[in-house]
């Protein structure tokens, strides 16, 4: 069977766009996911189809109503326990671990905020996960679930080939990865590092090691630490950071 | 003169796609920016325009090569003070900040790699920024340009009018936004919180900060730290936090 992307937006012309082309493209022709779009708009209220109305409490920007949204969500016909998110900043920060989890699963219920965002209760009574893709904001959801499902997507089983695998090394063991080269070894008076060409393996290793930590330090101090505190806490458990503490290091 | 924003991609065709709707898409009709794409293949080598080769050092996946990423970056007629910005998972992290940044300037050249990324020596050679819009993997930098664009092009002057305005507040001051409610005042027997409907300005401000703060804390353990230490900081600065200790809170 295949993965189910099913997008809940007002602009459901905005998909699959990007993911009907390359590698998600190529995925979608053969049937490995689909991707589905529902206008929140034909929920719409009165002669206007109005979906929004003014924040109780004050304050600017419009929210999605709760009614409109539960009308659109209640009509869906997606499995009970497939996920249902809602795009925002206000959410919880997705992770290479939350798209696993996704991709595993047997897809996806995405809906979309524009304006302020959404009337809470409904997003309390209908379970729905409140998800971010990062700390920025953005005009709607819709670029945000072209993040999530690019990502997903890329995982589902026969959708990547040699040229694409192996990326996850990045966040698969808490660091970025290593920088890259390739040909020409020398680029304009620039040598690649030596112990690239050198064919010692053992050699490689401990450089792209170094290199992805010194790299994460750099540009991550979040996961640095975090990368830090495993690594003291497995050196407590086999007994190592004591032998260091002796020899006064 | 309008916001330029160049991507150098191996499919132009994905641009301006989703930002060519709604408030970006007007926006672009209207000649508030511009999105021009530059085909990263035009560079590539031999009979099969090869943009990338095998890793030095060994590894899965392809690296773009430091001559052709060279050739594209070196095509371009973009202004020199024009940031160069390469979407990668291994980058800094955008924040809203940055957005404010790049949305300030001129413009922004993204450059969207595939495949395992692109030779180090040429980001270097340009000053090429390295970004990351969050801790997950794509299947190339298109979504992630489409995202950094969507939330800069919200920010160029006339783009968001009264209904869009006013979604700052998450990030702003640091805490996620507190939750919304709308019309109707009961739905299917959820009321909403009764204090949004009591016209007390105060009492209203001080729920919703309350309500900021506890989400912050709930879902997001790092902005929530950064918060409570600078509160603790300007607290110190006034002199309040002595205050509190003498009187043993």
């Amino acid at each position: 069977m295949s993965w189910q992307a099913t997008v809940l937006t007002l602009f459901p012309e905005m998909f699959p766009g990007p993911l009907g082309l390359s590698l998600a493209g190529r995925a979608l022709e053969t049937g490995v996911w689909s991707c589905r779009t529902h206008d929140l708009r034909q929920h719409g209220l009165g002669r206007h189809r109005a979906v929004d109305d003014t924040p109780f409490g004050g304050g600017a920007g419009m929210v999605i109503r709760a009614d409109v949204a539960d009308a659109a969500l209640s009509a869906l016909d997606a499995p009970k326990e497939m996920p249902r998110v809602f795009m925002t900043p206000r959410g919880y920060p997705l992770r290479q671990k939350d798209v696993s989890r996704y991709a595993q699963g047997p897809g996806v219920v995405l809906m979309c905020g524009r304006f302020e965002g959404v009337d809470e209760r409904v997003l309390n009574a209908h379970s729905v996960e409140q998800v971010s893709i990062g700390d920025y904001v953005l005009s709607g959801g819709e670029t945000a679930a072209l993040v999530l499902l690019d990502a997903c997507v890329r995982l589902l089983p026969g959708v990547m080939g040699s040229h694409e695998s192996g990326v996850e090394e990045s966040f698969s063991d808490g660091l970025l990865e290593y920088p890259h080269y390739t040909r020409p070894a020398t680029w304009q008076g620039h040598d690649v590092p030596e112990v690239l060409l050198s064919g010692n393996h053992a050699a490689i290793a401990a450089w792209r090691q170094k290199q992805a930590e010194e790299i994460t330090r750099e540009r991550r101090p979040d996961l640095w630490s975090a990368w830090l505190a495993r690594r003291e806490k497995n050196e407590a458990a086999t007994g190592l950071s004591g032998q260091v503490r002796q020899t006064g290091l």
